[in-house]
């Protein structure tokens, strides 16, 4: 076991040397906007396909175009967290929502228990969509995807959701699986 | 909704078009190769970028070189699916372990309930780990990893374990979201 | 444990011997109309009042007079045991659904996941009692049987459906208890 | 519905007539032995072969030579009740246990929590076997089986042992499919 | 482990010595009113402040003034403690719903499963409520409050009703950590 | 519905008017040492004998003398409040954690996933016997308490340990059922 405190996981899976260029520019990048790096990224670092992968898919689901605001899909990562008890995207994504959302209290409700934060119809609807797709997607059906409709979103929006919904389904268990270690910063952001 | 079966899932969302070179391109090796295009790459390519991502990482995880082998991902990939009560995935890769092991009946076993089929001790320890990260992740903790160990796998290959259970942990939720329909190909296939 | 494959179950429990004329006579049936004796009959063969309870309450609740088809029993029995993920009665009463119905693919989506089946409203209520009855019988009230009353059936129709739901609860469970093995004819049957 | 409390269910089957003289012989030697004509057999008395089937089954199981008693049959039936909730059988049963064993108030553990009740290993095997085969019988692999015979069970014993927890997960689900209403007469006996 | 039948758990924790007046009091009275020292009070009696805190609020949910009639409250003490299977508090409060109602079978449905009892919908609706509360509180949300409401109570009684279920969530968990052992004079009462 | 966020809970149930003397100094003394009144208390200010009842066995549980120091009861709080997902607990005893221990990442980590939190083995088995205590009391046996006693708890420990939470499975349940509003002030507390 990698008892270290100070590596992304329990898993002893060194950075690959010297890092890629695209890697170490990522890097730079995240440092400089985010004032980290954050651990799921150096947890991807051993290996530069991998690493490719991950963050493409990421940025695409988290930050590209989409029917659904970067907030609303950083509420459905925390919703989906909090069912799967995740402790890295928790803390990680609970602090976006608190950030984007100017609303510490949000962050906390969707992570501890979403059915008590206020949220209008569509927000409700979406997370309910999430969670029901985390706790028992074989039970999805037609329906579930009328009831979107009717709350307001198109085809595309019910893709985006479902896409990010299943994301934090495959990140939370590999957090879990591995001990994903959260960076100390994100606690005491935006409270 | 999308009542046509001819469609890859319910939701209208037609390809882009013209199509791009790379996905045509990689439409045309999977005719030349498996005969059809999986309807999971199909669904995807509404979207060029979403298209290129989702099929790195699968890529990547189930091809790219690896402790476990072709079959073995594969496995993870019907054990995680079975839970999920995902028929999509059952249906695709339940056809690929028919065909890579050469023996139908373990596919059939892993896809109704993996405990009944004859698996020495290091494949069984795989898939209970893909297993219990797919009902409870959140109970995983260093013992789980120790186990794995003892069988015989390093970190590295804990690495690759965690990735594609958690990755068919995404995509069985997406074909359930979306209600993907598996090609007919498939039934027959390796029976 | 017994290993030997050819032995019908994990129990070391062989046919009375000689075999009693009805069950000899019941064997050869078998073999002139499926070509095989099901292993579920082997497993009964130790003893005699046994198989003739057995094979009783089995011919009567599958083959007599009903307002279920012979092919909706089946139905119930797939759905059912895929509840229980019971790996003898899915490939068994799999291969019944697929041959009954010359619809493989109705096979495979209740032994996988009933609700992806494009089914009527009077079989999908029918299937619903079913695995309602399977998860949690204790939550069954008069409102599940109004249900299936305003679906068309009548209450010697719901007798005979829970009969059926009922005795796939037993048999899975006999099934699962002893490592009951299908006869290997099964998996190719239909497809 | 059938809100008649003298019968036997809610279901609207009446009674074969004239009533076939081997169930008005069994009616009576019920009456002779037990002072009644239990609600089960009444709710079968309908169907002449599947009166005959369910009452063949019963005795054999229930009362035919075996390695458990008589007692523990019953035990096992009430335990498995408890599991599955079943009104019916948990009083009708229930009675059995109280007064064969002597000890109403290991009728009442049983019925109420398997767990508290003083049993020796063997019997507590016993029960943990039928209980696991209730909740979750797709767990059960052939490390269970050895552990009933490692308590002192053989081959036909656990056989028996499943045969009878399988048959209650049957009726406890027919008599929550249908509503089924125990005789009164239960309820004060043997207390 | 204390394995004295006569002590009132499974902890050795002998009562106060000697006792407080005001506790040899109220057991004088318990006597008096019952015929007996229940249990649970027994188990309290090794600290003085524990005892008192304990019976106060007990009386005060119990029997004081409250839209809940005393039967109501009872019926949900048997209700919840029927989810948790709770054998201390089956057989007490069972027998006080027996007592208090004149009908031994309602006793000993709501003991088995609620589901099945006569009830009218005021009270079908507490029971759901408290049984909602006991299964997964989480998900109670305003639209349970307002059922209730509808079904003629006010913020006061689902208060009271709240507390009550919430009460035996405790002891009931408190039972069965301590392995809380019921008089014996409880099971013949009131049959 | 009581939709005004300044009010304690959903329920209409204002304060005795006027306040009497114990409940008014009890309500100085918190603002006194807390700088505020926990809304719990407000809560529970309609009604006297409720007040003084839940009070004193808040203040006993959580503030006598016990082999459990103040934060080991405040972590038990959070982990069963966790399994419960009660947000007004987990605000509310999240931030004591945080305050007490110091750390304010063992109270995230005990409110999201208590098993991602280094504890030592008299902790961790303290925390696991109270979550087993909340997700499945009715599994607690003798072996559970002897766990205990190998890891330095004695019989009173045990039965404080036990007393906790059984509490918070009570008070996580009173705040889920009437919407209970954390104060403000603890989500910024000891961050």
């Amino acid at each position: 076991m990698n008892n270290n405190p100070d590596m992304p996981t329990a898993l002893d899976l060194p950075p690959v040397s010297p890092m890629p260029e695209g890697m170490a520019g990522y890097f730079d990048k995240c440092v400089e906007k985010l004032g980290m790096v954050p651990n799921v990224l150096r947890a991807y670092a051993f290996d530069s396909d991998k690493f490719d992968a991950f963050s493409a898919m990421y940025n695409d689901l988290m930050l590209a175009d989409s029917a659904l605001t970067k907030l609303e899909r950083e509420m459905i990562a925390v919703a989906v967290s909090s069912v799967n008890r995740c402790y890295y995207c928790l803390v990680s994504h609970g602090a976006a929502v608190r950030a984007l959302s100017g609303d510490p209290e949000l962050g906390e409700r969707l992570a501890m228990n979403y059915r008590t934060a206020k949220l209008d119809t569509r927000q409700r609807a979406m997370l309910d969509f999430a969670v029901k797709m985390t706790e028992q997607s074989y039970r999805i059906e037609e329906a579930d995807r009328e009831t979107l409709r009717k709350a307001g979103f198109d085809d595309r929006a019910i893709w985006d959701m479902a896409a990010v919904a299943g994301f934090f389904n495959m990140t939370n268990r590999m957090a879990s699986a591995t001990d994903m270690r959260p960076n100390p910063e994100y606690h005491g952001q935006a409270r």
